[in-house]
């Protein structure tokens, strides 16, 4: 773990939050993305060395759909980067930590991701972020 | 808004989360400290140029109680750094937010706080925090 990558806000208009975050941060979001797997449109905006990522559901099943019906608008992740994800998902699984998806998968702006289950983490969903853009 | 200063994460018992939180980050908290006026317990890990906060109510009237009693253990506020405080709260006031207490008041780790209504902000709970650390 070795900072906050970013940080994930389930919103229901991703066009009307993108504009509501510009005014709160006073910057512009620097980028668009649609994950399909994961039916979530999303932004991004950098603050310091980290992000939020706004996340607006593209279909009915999509984990942000369910989240929004279930809760309501609000904070949805942490994000954690990290430097090897299954290095760090075996350290957590001794560690007693319940894991979503042991097999990493593709995220928003180009990385694995793993997700921790929020019961065995003080209610809070955690994302394990891997980058896979390459640094010469 | 300069960075992520902290995330408030509200727990029921700071004992048992601190060392959920030592293991899930692989790192030690770095200090306690108790917020009489705000009816809080925290402690503060590092992480980045980052830090996760964890918010024990230390009586019933406390927010923090409030809180786990309507919602459930998990992410409570995200909280940015600020150079001045009073500039951001007129700026955001303008911007048409909703501010809690136009008054900035004593925080935790030697900060002024002000609180913005999360109606206004996508059902996030957003502190501004200025520093008053003397910095030579």
């Amino acid at each position: 773990m070795r900072k906050i990558e970013h940080l994930g806000i389930a919103v229901k208009d991703l066009e009307k939050s993108n504009r509501l975050f510009e005014r709160l941060l006073g910057k512009m979001y620097y980028k668009e993305e649609t994950v399909d797997g994961e039916g979530v449109k999303t932004s991004f905006f950098m603050i310091g060395d980290t992000k939020i990522e706004l996340l607006e559901a593209t279909r009915e099943e999509s984990p942000i759909a369910k989240f929004l019906e279930k809760k309501s608008e609000g904070i949805h992740h942490i994000a954690f980067d990290v430097e090897d994800i299954n290095k760090e998902v075996e350290r957590l699984k001794m560690e007693g930590f319940e894991i979503l998806n042991e097999i990493p998968k593709q995220g928003a702006d180009n990385k694995l991701v793993v997700f921790l289950h929020p019961r065995s983490t003080n209610g809070v969903l955690v994302e394990l972020c891997q980058d896979l853009n390459f640094k010469a």
